[in-house]
This record gives structure tokens, sequence and C-alpha cells, in this order.
């Protein structure tokens, strides 16, 4: 059952430890066979090596598990409502990288200070709000996603524009059209992230960078007047 | 003699290599056969490169060497010290991993500031106080172990649920119920010893994660409602 | 067509990914061949992996292709404009490599702190002003060449005496005799951008190096009293 | 001639990149025979993945080239100082090592915070003051030594006791009782001066270790009474 999802996903699933993204079976990737509704994701807790397109389960938008013989991810849930929420994305990664999850820990947005970040995200990657007490004892991994959806919704950004958040003492998500898109800009979140850590620690209280040098940026690569790539 | 236990504690030394939390010789693992009451560990000084089981010292508890023509490592009386004091535990490493030293250095608790930390630890992980002119020309490994245990006792910690310790001024000691987990405990310490020295330069004076979302990972992978992994 | 400087151009960029100075396709080499004026250039958002010397783009001064079936670089103006206003300069590099972008979303000057830079680059490595709306707004990659150029002319510094520059909010420019050279500065800088980042965070507000180092380290390499390799 | 100390000197320069001590050709080891007084030392300029033990040249303790068709490294003059200073020594190691030279570059000492360096260090590791101009455009590779030496004999440090030493605004020399145990030495200061500047940015202003704590960690590994090792 949806046996290329299944493989796409194991892939996009391999590409974490690759990109020294991961830590033991600190990640996890899904896509969503939008026709159908159904989600391919990793199971929980199966260590990258041993893992193989079987091992993959399909849920639904509801989380009912209609194929596999694994638990899928505990962070399933979060997944879910961002689908759910979030209608044009087709991939989403979790992880816990290194430099997003230090800003997540700060509770701090990663702000755009150069071309690297204006490349790819259309502004400040936004760290949410602390989850409530109640929120935390309740369905915690669904109230993951839905924090997630407020603080789009709440500071008016776009789920494609700027396809990742930081999950406040947590660590980042992100997201793209497809599985390894989302690994993709998981890649890009880290390096952000990292090179951001080092210019606050040379400059103190640094701005963003300029809106016209960001909007150059993103907008010769996405976009219908894009001039980059073949 | 305890051929099994042998392999096991070489295989367990040579992931430090693997995991790049040693340089040269600096660490060790041994594991404890509760039945007998006797204990693996690495021997002094020997390259890993070469080591082989045959290399592997067996000692009793009071540190009587039963197997092996080898010299134990001289960390010896200070595993000892906490096999005999933590009854729970069965594996014990000890690395001057990069991070988890440099705190150590510093003397400063690893406060819990994400999920990263709260899957596997209870909490802050412990700095020991600085040990006395008086321990450190005694019995000087054998104290080690006696301020490690009785950092665990004053502060109330229990051994299970914070793996791990920064010995003032030296590197930290991690633990676990075998050989294996021990030094799973130690990545998962170097890595937010990592993430969490970003964070404080992030922002400085960062306090701890909120106790609830502390509670909500760590039990959701440890006790009786552990809903992570197959 | 110049197939041997295409093919130089195509190792001169698979060296990028070799020294770890790029992720994805982040970076680009060219290198001029100056009797006949042509220019070969990395092609646009094509990976490393599945380059080949095919793939390799001829331009002319003014930007015309004259050989080749890819899209050109998307930084080509810029390339083009140091090679028509930097005479001696044979070979370009641009990426993203970490701490040097660093310096540059900081918008400061790289300091001469110590021989490893001095043995290289003559004085500080200039980051430029940042560019108006204007140039932003107008033939955008061909300005971040001249904003380049008027840095040099108004410092009064010469291009083959500090080959490289940072381009405010956005990275690293370096160049050199040929495409391998520009390569070798690039390294440097990269080098010597981590290990100022390192000196700054010991000791913040430090200065330059004394003249005279600088002038002893640079000059025992370059130039007509050079007695540095064989 | 001496071609068991050429392949000895030979494998100990390769011993650099292999732990990374060294970018491009930034690095030199040479050995002594002290019955003959004749110095083993890497040719100037000649990367690492070339160069043969025919490549190695010896020079005398005056610099006189009595064996090899290379010139020999331009920082000769610097370790022959050494040699005829410092009569215990037999290897001498320069690299510029990231942490180790960003230390340099701040002209600051690294300061004796934990027993990774008590192990080996008995004590902290000096800088040097800067040259004065005259030293510079003197025999500069000649007065580097004789700085080194000063700072040794001010200070009253046994270079036995401190086998290194930072040379201000440039970086690490290193030596031990012969080529490879310099190297050693050199993989050792690098990996304490990154963990003194991570203990550092964690706790700025923080002091030395516990003399006692250094007294039993370097006199459990050197001296009549060591106990460390087979």
């Amino acid at each position: 059952m949806l046996k290329e999802l299944r493989e796409r996903v194991l892939q996009a699933n391999l590409e974490l430890p690759k990109y020294k993204l991961v830590t033991f079976t600190w990640g996890n990737v899904s896509e969503i066979d939008r026709e159908s509704g159904l989600v391919a994701i990793k199971p929980s807790g199966v260590d990258y090596d041993v893992m193989t397109a079987d091992d993959i389960v399909i849920v639904d938008l509801d989380g009912n598990r209609v194929w596999g013989n694994k638990k899928p991810s505990s962070d399933t849930p979060t997944h879910l409502e961002l689908y759910r929420q979030f209608l044009d994305i087709g991939g989403i990664v979790h992880t816990h990288s290194r430099h997003a999850t230090a800003w997540a820990q700060a509770g701090e947005d990663i702000l755009a200070l150069g071309t690297t970040q204006g490349d790819y995200f259309y502004g400040s990657v936004p760290c949410t709000r602390k989850m409530t007490p109640e929120e935390i004892a309740g369905e915690y991994e669904k109230e993951t996603g839905k924090v997630i959806v407020e603080t789009f919704r709440k500071r008016g950004i776009e789920p494609k524009e700027i396809p990742c958040v930081l999950v406040h003492s947590h660590g980042p998500f992100t997201w793209g059209k497809n599985a390894f898109d989302a690994v993709h800009n998981a890649v890009v979140l880290e390096e952000v992230a990292y090179m951001n850590f080092v210019s606050h620690q040379i400059r103190p209280n640094i701005g963003s960078m300029q809106q016209e040098l960001l909007d150059k940026h993103y907008l010769r690569k996405h976009g219908v007047n894009a001039y980059y790539g073949q």
C-alpha cells in the first residue's frame, strides 16, 4: 500500500543522519498523499540503520493506522495537525538539530540577517510561545501542532514563505512541498541557525537585514519572477 | 572468565571513539555482573585500536583484580564506589567529552533547557563541589566516587533519573542499566552540553524549562505510562 | 571550446564541497581567459555531484553566453564586474562559508589578528557598505560587483594584496591569479574568519596585530624578497 | 643519511592533517638526533600528500643543510633555537591549529582549568610577549625561538613540565621527547584550547583549578610516583 510513498519517506528519513541533523532516533519525516489524505511517517524509536520501507507507517488524517505493524512516531499528531491546517504543504520534518534547537531553547526567533536565509525563508523564523500546563497535560503532541498554527495565524505568516518554526523549549519543525523538500529546508534552517548564532556573538543586538535585500533574494528564487536555477 | 561480559565491555569502550567522545585513551567503560559482584573494566592507557577482550580486566567490588594481566583503569575506584552505592546501575562511562568537560571546568550544572534533555534526564545535570585537599591527597579516585554520591544524596537526586554527573574541574561520568546504556547517556550528555552552551550564549541567564514540559517528556519515555518506541 | 578552461573550472568548483565551503549549490567559481576575454563559470543551481565540464558555461565580459546550454550562475554579473575592474585577477569564488558569512551578516571587517591572516592577506578583510534600495532594485548582481570595487578604491586597497571581501548581509567573494588560487583564498578566509571569531570571544575589542609583524609575514611569502616555499 | 629519523619525521608530519591540526602546509615537525646534533625537518611549502622521506631535510644546529635537496621549513631557526636551549627535548611541532591560534591571537595564557590539561601540562600554557620591531626586522625566526626561551626562563617554567607555548599573534609550538610525543602534545593543546574557550564563555573570569588537583593529576602520570598506564 502506497509503496512508492513509503519508499520515498524512508529515503527522506535516511537523509537526516546523512546531513547530521539527528543523533540516534531524534527526528522524523512524513509525507502526505493529498488525494487519499493518507500520511506515511517514520515508526517510533526505530534505528535509522535498520529501518526499511515496511517499517514506515500509514495513517489517515485522524491518526488511525491504516497500514503497517509498527507504532507511528510519537510526534504524529503534530504532523497531522499541520497537514490539516497548512493545506499546501506535502512533507514535514522534525529534528533536534543542534543550533536550531539551541535557539528554540532560548525562546528566540531567528532573525533574517543575510541572504542565505533570504534565499529560502521570507523573513524571521518564528519561535512559538510556551505551551500552557493544560496544553501539555492534554493531547500534548496535537497541541504542539496547534500552537505552531496559532503562531503563523497570529503573526500573519504564510507557511509557504517561512517553511519552518521553532517550538519553544523543544526544537524545529520544517515543511515543504514533499518530504525531500522539507529535509532541504531542515538543512537550511540548521545552517542559518548556526550562522546567526555566530553573527550575534560578533555583534550583539544585531537587527534584521534590509527589507529590500530580503525581497530581492527571496523573489529571485521564488514566485513568478524567479530567475535562479535552470 | 566472564568472556561475554568482557566482549560487551570491549564493544562499549569502542563506541567512545566512534561517537567522538574521546581523544587518545581519555575515557573508560565498565559493566558489573550483579550476581557475582564482578566488574569488567578497560585497562589503563591502552589504545582503543589495539584493545581486545583479553585486555579487559575483571575486578571485584573491593578492587582486587580477579582476572586479566593488565592494570585496570586508574579510575576503577570511582566506578566501584558508584556500583557499591548506586545499586540499580549496571554500567558506567567516564570521558573528557569536550562540552560536558567545559561545563565541569566552569563548575556549573547543566540546566534542563529543553526536551532533548528532558527525554533522557529528569532535570539538571549536577556538578559536584570542589574536592578538599585531604580528599585529593587521600584515596583520590575513591573520594571522587564519594563526592559524586554525596552530591546525589544531598540534593535528593535519584541516580536512575539523572544518570550523569559533572565532576568539578574534571569531567563527566554517566551510567545506565548496562555498559551500552551508559554510553548512550554519555552521547546525550555531550549533545545537551553543547546545545545548552549555545543557548546560554544566545540568552545569558536563561532559566530552566517549565516543570510540566519536563515531566511530560521524561515520563513519556520512562516509567509505567511511557508511550515512546515500539 | 576552451575545454581545458572548463575542465579546470569544474575541478575548482568541486573543491568547494571538498573543503566544506558550501552546502547544496551555494557557491560558484569562475576563471577568465584574459587573451580572449572569455569567462568560464558554474551553471546556476546544478548539483556538484552531477556537474560535468559540459555544464560549465562560457560568457564574454558583457555577459553574453558564447558556449554551453545551461544558464550561467545568477552571480555572473558580479564576477564580470570584478574581472573588468580588477585587471590582474584570473579567478573568482563566491561561497556562503559559515564564518565568513557570519562576519558579513554582522557587517564587520575581519581585522588581521595574527600571522595566519598575514601570510596571505596584507591587512583586514573589508566588509562593503549596505547597498542602497536603488542598487538592489536595479542590476543587483552587477551593482554588487560595483560596491566591491568602490570599497577597494575608497579605502585604497590593492585587490592583489587583499584578495577577498565580505559583501554586507550576504557573504564572501575571493579571487586569485586563477580559479584554484581563488579557492585557496576562500579556504584561508574561512579559516581566519573562524579564528578571529574565537579570538574576539576570548578578548572583546581586540585590535589589529602589529604592522611590523604583518609586513614580515606577508612579505616573506609575497613579492621580490619572498623566501617561503621551494 | 639518518633514513630512519627522516622516515619518523615524515610520519609525524603526516599526523598533523590526520588530527586536523593543519590546513594546507601550515605546520611542521622536526626531531633531533642528540648524539650527532643533527635535526630532520619538513621542507618548506611542500604538500603533505606528496611528501616522502626524501623530501625531509637534515640540518645541523647552526642551520647548515647537511642532507637533502629541498629548502627546510622557514621556521627552522625557531626549532634550532629551542633545541639549543631546551636540552631535554627531542621533537618540536609548529601548527596554526584553530583554537590554540585563537588564544595566541588574543595574547592570553591558557589557564589550567581542569584535569585534561593537568594530565599533560603542569600549569598554564604561557603566551609570549609581543616581539619588538627590531626582533621582527632582524633574524625573525631565530628571535621567535629566543622570545619563547625568555618566556620560560623569566617565568621559571620547566620546558619538560609545560611542553608548549603560544607565540603572540602567531600560534602554538609544542615539543616532547621525540617527534611523535610533540605531535601528541599538539593534539592535547588544541583540545584544551577549545575546552577552555568554552569554559570561559560559560563563566567569564574563571580562575585556575586548585593547585592540589593539578599536582595530583600531573604527578599521577609523570615522575617517579606515576601510576597511570601499563
